[in-house]
């Protein structure tokens, strides 16, 4: 019994956010700073970005939740903290502003920047935007906390879904920022997520762990893996069940729960990629291993050729095959089937790994939605992955040829 | 003492060549079908895409040359032969039509296609087109030739040069063709080379799979490996040199001519990628292994962000950083410089992996060049390595888009 519920990050019990625009960025309509507070000590899990180039604020998180415990969650817009000869220092400070204004500790919170590389980012509008930030806090902030931490995303990403663990309600919701730079390895794009549900910290971890792989990790926008990304979850235990301290039916009812809140944010993170018309899903079934199924799925979604033909409506499948090809996973190309689908319907396109005849009008009217699934069917086993991704456009181009100015 | 000549793929003593419309495009003021041959048998040598899914003329080329020993090339654009049902069986017929009309073995042909995938190709044009092909055989006929095989490319891609090997002048010279679906991995789009210097087959395989590692496998203009990639090169020993049958000053004198052709090759492909408005190279040097130093060039100069940021001159060096610090190589970040590199001067933008203030209408300058440099110290050791690629911009997109109509 699961169902989708309104909130965001605020969603579950306990929890309050707020965003504003403190000045990091120059346009006064946007917000670029966020707060989630949860109003007691919470488990706390994370995953971080595998890129050797670390944003700052990654370093200073991993350290404060060391102890599988945070109170709350800070993050900026517009600069990314990272490749900063005082990047840390400005890291902690940012957690210390929250620590003064909540009167908790600095080591509780998590701190998050996002935005342009290589820039100083400066401790004096954050400071001056705390007050309003605080005074803001709300159990109706979720949509304004989401706001704050939008880079080029066109629209604020948020969900959150009820579900019942130790016979209690719980609540689980997040909230994510995409948009380019999106090709995550172990962790991702930014991704907060927050739950009533009493969940021992390693558990959390586990859960987080397990969930990425086969959601957060099956997305690229670009094939480039950010230096910032990082996935958090907080879980306050105000929902009253039973902490979840093993395996078993409360931990996969929470592991269910999460799963829908992260497919969610990962359909909303790859349909509005930069510059993105379509979120193109691909469904590889029938491979021989997981592994194979997946590293078939993301090399179809993150073929530049492929994106640019789904931008055209164009049932290129060869491309398909070609990205099948060089992925590096050991299949039988000639047992290979390809069909694209939208809500106009689904058609066959390649059989057996060669071409079949089909309607390219009809072709065309399904690849002109706004989400296609691209279907392989390799065949030759029972395992099955998704990977989600998005169209290759002019605007892709246009964001990225003049992002700094 | 190496000059370069004109003359492209029939520069070398004994090579003739030829182009024709033969009617596989529907634009009938583009070539379509190529011929390449070699006054008496060649040593002959090639590589192949590394793509699960190959192209059937691929397979074909590879059973004849298994005796070492070619005489001539046929290679057809606007269809790939790949994906096919009846592929071998159609590369088989194009060698028998070459092999009827020059009174040669079908073993002796090298075939070769380029253009779509998954869509049958007919031998009724390139029948149709072979008495021509054969009447306008030329040493003239390189630059015929080398439209003939082009698809995307706005410009053909020819060079020669004149070396010494043995006492005797040689010459080796080459013809390719890019422009998409560009990321070589073991081989590469297509490039025929020939030359008149005598080297035996053995040695000239070594010669040729030597070069590509760091020549064609370090270009990309997309990160979509081909199915169709080959490099061959005949060598039909007319030059009248002692044979090279092993390695020395000979040896290493053909190398190098060899070397200054592929080079050559890899930056007109390079610079002529789909869309391209600019040549990006990127040099890395100070690494520890030469490994490193591939690997993080070649991350570079695929990253969609970097390259969509070098189409608006915009000197993001963050996204320098960030590509080396995903591409999986074990560098020092705190010891990386990073500097962009034109015809109008040199901007060192990185210093010790953090930004440092520099003149940003200066960068601009130079950033708005047609060949940019982007020079990546690392700062750890003696190794270097040069990737070459292009910017990301509207036209990619645009031809990409709705490339099969």
């Amino acid at each position: 019994m699961m169902k989708t519920i309104e909130g965001g990050v605020t969603a579950a019990k306990g929890f309050t956010a707020s965003g504003t625009h403190c000045g990091i960025r120059k346009n006064t309509s946007k917000n670029d700073l966020s707060l989630i507070v949860s109003e007691c000590e919470a488990s706390a899990a994370a995953v971080y970005t595998t890129n050797l180039v670390k944003g700052a604020p990654l370093t200073v998180t991993k350290e404060h939740i060391s102890n599988g415990r945070a109170r709350a969650v800070i993050c900026n817009s517009g600069n990314a903290n990272t490749c900063n000869a005082d990047g840390i220092e400005i890291a902690e400070g940012m957690a210390q502003l929250v620590a003064d204004s909540l009167g908790i500790s600095a080591d509780d919170v998590v701190v998050a920047s996002t935005g342009v590389i290589g820039q100083p980012l400066s401790l004096e509008p954050i400071k001056a935007g705390m007050p309003e930030l605080v005074s803001k806090l709300s159990s109706d902030g979720g949509h304004e906390a989401a706001l704050g931490i939008m880079t080029t995303d066109t629209v604020s990403k948020e969900v959150a879904v009820e579900f019942t663990a130790g016979g209690r309600t719980c609540r689980i919701g997040g909230i994510a920022k995409g948009s380019g730079m999106i090709h995550p390895n172990m962790a991702t794009m930014l991704v907060f997520i927050t739950t009533d549900a009493a969940i021992a910290p390693e558990m959390l971890q586990k859960a987080l762990s397990g969930d990425i792989a086969n959601t957060f990790n099956m997305i690229s926008i670009d094939g480039d893996t950010s230096t910032n990304d990082m996935v958090t979850v907080l879980a306050n235990g105000m929902a009253g069940n039973d902490e979840i301290t093993a395996e078993g039916e409360d931990f996969t009812a929470f592991m269910t729960a999460l799963n829908t809140v992260t497919v969610s944010l990962c359909r909303m993170i790859a349909g509005d990629g930069e510059g993105a018309t379509k979120l193109l899903e691909c469904r590889v079934s029938g491979a021989e291993t997981l592994d194979t199924a997946k590293t078939v799925a993301k090399s179809v979604i993150c073929s530049s050729l492929l994106k640019a033909a789904m931008f055209g409506a164009d049932a290129n499948w060869g491309r398909v095959l070609c990205a099948i090809g060089y992925s590096g996973a050991d299949v039988d190309v000639n047992k290979i089937d390809v069909s694209f689908k939208s809500a106009k319907g689904e058609i066959l396109v390649c059989k057996d790994g060669a071409g079949v005849d089909f309607n390219e009008e009809k072709a065309k009217e399904i690849l002109l939605e706004k989400e296609i699934e691209i279907s392989v069917a390799l065949n030759s086993g029972e395992y099955s992955s998704t990977a989600w991704g998005c169209d290759l456009t002019y605007d892709y181009v246009k964001i990225n040829g003049d992002y700094r100015t």
